[in-house]
């Protein structure tokens, strides 16, 4: 089965928000053996909306659109589809509830506008939304199915999860679909793909291998596609191996997960503790861990010493130490981490110290100079880099280095 | 002019990567008076490419391309740009010093294919990549500007900045255009749209109100578009006033502004310094304060206390608070505030202590339970929310209260 998305909105196309969701269902629709097409992004506007529905509809078995929902003037999804199948609007009871109860445990008094959030049109199954107002729809017509839903993201995903992946499944349609990634660090794309070209000539023609370059990382990932799942299953394991024994010591994780999730796994199973000193990265690192649910298990808990002061009095690096070498230097980044474990009382630490920019570099330590240290209560190991002049872009290469080094440090611990 | 952007690459199809670049090209473009009619992603497939680059010929003045520049086989746009437009690929001399100085600069050996990337069409002018291997290439052809571009950010970003934006500007085709933004918190989308329904009803034609809603604020932004800059602005600027007037209790800042933006700009003129205190956010805010240069000038840092322990040994939060009262209490908020100004030597703090989820809740405390606090020296305010399950989204939410919060304190403090 072929998809297309279909995002509306005058806020994507003038770079107001980041479509998100488009990638969120571009993936969960794949591992179920969705093909997406195309994704085409456009305004409010009737005209517009009426073209794209006709086009996705002549190329794609499953058109999903996003967006222009909303209770006021722009948000004009509703009508036009009305328009599209030909058939008028009714209000549709139970989103009219879910209206009100929203609105009465908020104590807020209902609109006119709000009310209309309930309509929809006549031919769809409307789509419960158990996170906000407005209902999504669903649509069989022509053979085709047609899925309207909210943009806002948590109110998508939840229809996604709830209603339409099951949906979609229960069509009887797709074949099987199987997905297996390793994660490498240290190599860039182009030389990882002249390693494996010669997998990568053998391969099967139902497999496929994709290259997912990010700063300082390339996540690799199989996918397969046939009708007997054990049979692929066998197939892709196969390939993997074939990779992982060609490539040793530049894959950091077999499966899924981030470098953060791959540390807390790691740690959690040998019953050890996590905690980070971030000075260049500002939180970066700290944040990327919390994200993942149940991270409280392994990590304690970090310090963003932006200051020399809070160095010291935070982690206690000697102010010697900072007067004779810097902040950015090797022996600072070496007491973060010994203070990770005589303060913050962890078993394994990583500290990150640099120059961020744009500005605020010298001859001696030019913007994009960062040091990283790494470590448990036994041994440190610090390393230098040197990165560009993009602030943003130095904070996450940082971070990847040191969740790189942390990881493949833990590894050797084993 | 009228501007379609293209993502080529099965990477954003199948969810690998989320598409930044258009947002930001977006809003680069808008700026500039450019108007995108379309965003189309589609994947690296030579037929498909061809269609979409006729269809948006048709359409706009301005097709620009991103992604499929990379040295591995998937990368296919030069060679399907150079058989759209008949025409051969020659090698760029400047491309080709170019990619040699990077791989000696890596001490890394020139692959053949390395080499291809400095082969462009033979009637484009290439763009200088001042950030990696690949060249853009600019092509004018049948009264239309055609521009590609590599789909890694900063690559992209460069060229847009250096080369693209300012040529498009030399067409001198661009009527002006002026924003005015707004950032609003505390009140729902459709609340605010019904209380500025006359104002909207009455906006002149040229002047339109845009809605951005993001957890918890509404980004407002007028756009104004005519031939004459100063009476453009003039009105524009009228409107916003007008817009100030009717709601200045939920306005929380003037401009385009994150939070913490206007944060660290009223802390910066009246010399004083912030710290935070972050459990439940887990380093989210320090991420987002020092994720803007020259954040270090107000911010000396943070801490992540996630453990009790920490709570206790970094802040000096009382054990028996958090026995009596628990992590998520409001007494505990308020000493993390305390611990703020006394152990990290900061003006103004905030600290939050919350069930992040999507486990660890009780009856007592459900999952989505925030504590948020903030002050100065003098005084310190604490607040409890309620947020949903879902644990990102709460973490998110939870920053924006506190930020919120904190930035009306300081305007209140002034």
């Amino acid at each position: 089965m072929r998809a297309e998305l279909i995002t509306i909105g005058d806020e994507i196309l003038i770079g107001q928000i980041i479509d998100t969701n488009s990638a969120w269902m571009g993936r969960e629709l794949e591992n179920i053996g969705v093909k997406i097409r195309q994704i085409t992004s456009i305004s409010d506007s009737k005209p517009e909306i009426l073209k794209t529905l006709r086009e996705a509809e002549n190329r794609a078995d499953i058109i999903l659109i996003t967006g222009g929902l909303g209770p006021t003037r722009d948000d004009i999804t509703k009508g036009t589809l009305a328009e599209y199948f030909g058939v008028g609007l009714k209000i549709d009871s139970a989103a009219l509830e879910n209206v009100v109860a929203i609105f009465n445990r908020f104590s807020m008094p209902l609109l006119e506008v709000n009310k209309k959030q309930a309509e929809v049109p006549e031919n769809c199954i409307p789509i419960q939304n158990s996170k906000g107002t407005a209902p999504g729809m669903w649509f069989e017509e022509r053979g085709k199915i047609f899925v309207s839903m909210p943009g806002v993201p948590h109110e998508m995903m939840a229809m996604m999860q709830d209603f339409v992946i099951p949906r979609i499944l229960e069509t009887g349609k797709l074949p099987s679909i199987v997905h297996q990634t390793l994660l490498t660090a240290g190599l860039g794309e182009s030389f990882l793909a002249k390693k494996l070209e010669e997998i990568e000539n053998q391969l099967p023609s139902n497999i496929k291998l994709a290259y997912l370059p990010k700063l300082g990382q390339v996540r690799l990932r199989l996918s397969g596609m046939g009708p007997v799942k054990s049979d692929l299953e066998r197939e892709v394991e196969e390939q993997k191996q074939k990779i992982i024994q060609c490539i040793p010591e530049y894959i950091v994780w077999i499966g899924d997960g981030t470098l953060s999730q791959a540390i807390l796994e790691k740690l959690k199973s040998s019953s050890k503790t996590l905690a980070t000193a971030e000075s260049c990265t500002g939180g970066y690192i700290a944040k990327e861990i919390t994200s993942i649910p149940g991270s409280s298990q392994v990590y304690l808990g970090g310090v963003v010493p932006y200051s020399n002061t809070l160095k010291t009095r935070l982690l206690g690096v000697k102010e010697g130490t900072l007067n004779q070498y810097g902040a950015v230097s090797e022996e600072t980044v070496r007491e973060m981490v010994q203070g990770i474990h005589e303060h913050l009382g962890a078993d394994f630490g990583i500290a990150t110290s640099g120059i961020a920019g744009p500005d605020g570099g010298s001859p001696d330590k030019p913007v994009g100079l960062v040091w990283v240290a790494w470590g448990n209560r036994n041994r440190i190991e610090a390393k230098k880099f040197q990165f560009g002049k993009d602030r943003l872009v130095n904070i996450e290469r940082s971070a990847t280095v040191a969740l790189t080094h942390l990881l493949s440090f833990i590894k050797e611990e084993e």
